[in-house]
């Protein structure tokens, strides 16, 4: 029996899925309803291109429409956006181009993804000039474009997350007079503070200029300038980058009985069904779940997108896949000082209530005597004292070493032990590690914190 | 009580062993017998020194004969050989620079070692100028002066292994002609034949001259040159690196009623202990077990050896300490081609009676669109097709991504199934990795290979 599968959002969730049931179900009919103008695209890669270091904006680009409506017989529609949905009755209003219009489905996977947001901030006006965000393609190429004919020379970030690290780079990169405006001394509080203290000492090091303690009140637009109002007074900039983090874009479900979790995110279950068994969520709208904690997580990032899209298609289509949730892996650089997380914080644990203890150490990531060898990796290790299992890991280091994060992570999610960890067989040689790894030495480590 | 621990060795091994000892038991009396010249130096290093990569030879020194003896306070004796074991008397015969004596100990490390083997090839004379191998800093520091001083301008490497992929590498790197003489059309056969020819390739690119399928017979010095004679005829250069494996040192074991195993290594359980429960051995002289088969296994590499002297420290100074084992794991480059392996390979495996399949793929290690994006990573995965376990993994890509092995190493190691690990919340962001990073699609495509 044929099917209409409707898919809200045509990216990395969205356009997984609807490839996935292309795949097993190649005569239902999948509906991909997007609000702007594009698709399939990289959007983690936008901050590069921002930089220079990416060519073209199409290198961005993943599957063409052209591919998607021809190859894979998605039925794409761009500019139509979904304005509510109504699970009883199975059907969506969707603006088009044109006029609104219903739709019906049998099967529907909401994959909206997230939209910036300003909070506790005044714009002035709203859709100011030089104002910017960044969360989509349009985005990027409003800021692209006022780079190229404005040609600033000085300009702020404001936020203290990933978004606001790569983009500090960027701008750095392509010699601008940057700035950081955040309203803590700290970096977003994902960071462990010893490693938002690297990456800030780093900042300053690469020419940043840091206006930390001090919270944007209004940011206000006055003919070429924009005027970054603090308690402390004014700061004034050429342009202003706004990146102070995300939330769900699921206005549009109020009142439709889906039900919200955190931050409003879509709450689904492990097989990434809502509270309605045939409307499905996946991606930077759905909320999942914490594999250590077991507690809701909100966390917008590539690859639980990627691959809550791909799962959700193979049950969409019939399949049985689970989602079983993040560990909040996440890596980036500032210049050549590469930065990773995996895990609780030290403080996320002992909130959470489990027996944490947290260490630092700073080690060689290479052979000592091996060219590069000086260049050390700071790592910031939080342990459950109760069963000696890795509960976090923070890494800042060179670019090439702070990947080893992911066994980290696979420590973490499997509840490997300190004891386990350490007699790990890890690859050694001068080029590529000490003899004892870093990831050992962090098991090592560990176990005379269990002692002491 | 106060004991008398001897340790035979002053390396890897034998020093970790002797602080641990002298760490856990200050008053007892650890006298270190290292027959050599030289102790505490990172072996590891010496292909960097002779590339020209590592300034002085004092670089690759870790610790200090002075720090040893004044700091740690081990009794470290130099040009001390032992010639034989007794372990009914606890004794030991022992050559020192003047004499030989006795010598009683209440408990005994062997760490001898491992020493280069040339197998099935005559060497004419044996104690040739021009006809090397590199075990220690004695080899090292010939080999280096030969090239200073003769400055010779074609030269061979005889072997299949790392030692010999690293020589490759140094010598070209110092404008050598550099050929690779091999028996065989492939690498050793710890490289999958896809890997090895991978490398091969790399090396023919970079321009090493590929003598493969000569098995050499003799080696002959001649005047300024060497003779290599083969089946298929003579090649003649300017001199030879003989890197044809290692053996066990352990030659002076024999009739001591110590137990040897595979090619002479001691046979040792987890504590480290021979068949004498107070003669231990640790390092590239001990047998250890494959973690994945349960066999023994021999594998000469410093982790082991590191870490087991500092477990048979700790369990001769009165702990409990188990090493489980190694899982193959090994990490070197030739140029700019990182080489990795973790496990078995499918062969092994199969002849481990396991239901082995193999599969490969190439995949991108970064980012389509990122700097250094098109530079493709190799993988081939043997997995378990009963039960859906990693058994083994080999790569070949740019030298930052190959690291990744010690995540397969931990999937193995652990028993992870391919299921698991494609849930692994991996870190992705596009200088470090695609949004599948290499083992996420690993796990992918072996759920379709587990289907097949």
């Amino acid at each position: 029996m044929s099917r209409t599968v409707i898919i809200i959002g045509g990216n990395a969730a969205g356009l997984s899925a609807a490839s996935q049931v292309k795949r097993l179900q190649p005569e239902w009919e999948v509906i991909v309803y997007e609000k702007g103008s594009y698709v399939s695209y990289a959007a983690c890669g936008m901050p590069y291109f921002i930089e220079g270091i990416v060519n073209k904006f199409t290198d961005l680009f993943e599957l063409s429409p052209d591919t998607l409506i021809n190859e894979r017989k998605i039925d794409l529609r761009l500019h139509h956006e979904v304005l509510a949905v109504n699970p009883e009755r199975k059907e969506l209003l969707v603006k088009t181009p044109v006029k609104e219009e219903t739709a019906s489905f049998d099967l529907l996977l909401i994959a909206t993804g997230a939209q910036p947001v300003v909070e506790g901030i005044r714009l002035n006006p709203a859709g100011a000039g030089r104002i910017f965000t960044l969360k989509n393609m349009e985005d990027m190429q409003e800021l692209s474009a006022f780079l190229h004919e404005k040609k600033p020379h000085r300009c702020a970030v404001i936020g203290g997350g990933y978004i606001a690290v790569e983009m500090l780079e960027a701008f750095l990169a392509r010699g601008l007079e940057t700035h950081l405006v955040h309203r803590r001394d700290q970096l977003a509080n994902t960071f462990e503070p010893e490693i938002s203290k690297l990456i800030l000492e780093k900042m300053r090091q690469s020419g940043i200029v840091l206006d930390l303690n001090r919270a944007a009140q209004e940011l206000t637009e006055e003919g070429e300038k924009v005027i970054v109002r603090t308690a402390d007074g004014e700061l004034v900039f050429d342009f202003v980058l706004v990146a102070t983090g995300v939330r769900p874009q699921t206005d549009f479900l109020e009142g439709s009985g889906i039900t919200l979790g955190l931050k409003g995110a879509v709450a689904v279950n492990k097989r990434l069904q809502t509270n309605y068994p045939f409307i499905f969520a996946a991606g930077d709208c759905a909320q999942t779940t914490s594999v250590i904690t077991g507690q809701p997580a909100y966390v917008p990032l590539a690859p639980k997108a990627n691959k809550e899209g791909y799962i959700a298609g193979i049950n969409i289509a019939g399949g049985q896949e689970e989602f079983p949730g993040i560990c909040e892996t996440a890596i980036t650089k500032f210049a050549d000082l590469g930065i990773a997380r995996a895990g609780l914080t030290a403080e996320g644990a002992q909130k959470s209530g489990l027996k944490a203890i947290k260490y630092t150490f700073s080690s060689r990531s290479k052979a000592r005597y091996y060219p590069g060898g000086n260049e050390n990796i700071f790592s910031a290790i939080v342990i459950d004292k109760g069963n000696g299992r890795f509960l976090g890991a923070q890494l800042a280091g060179p670019t090439d070493s702070v990947k080893r994060i992911d066994l980290y992570a696979t420590l973490i999610q499997k509840g490997i032990t300190l004891e386990e960890a350490f007699r790990l067989d890890l690859a050694y040689a001068p080029p590529f590690a000490p003899v004892y790894d870093p990831v050992i030495l962090a098991a090592r480590l560990g176990r005379k914190e269990m002692e002491a």
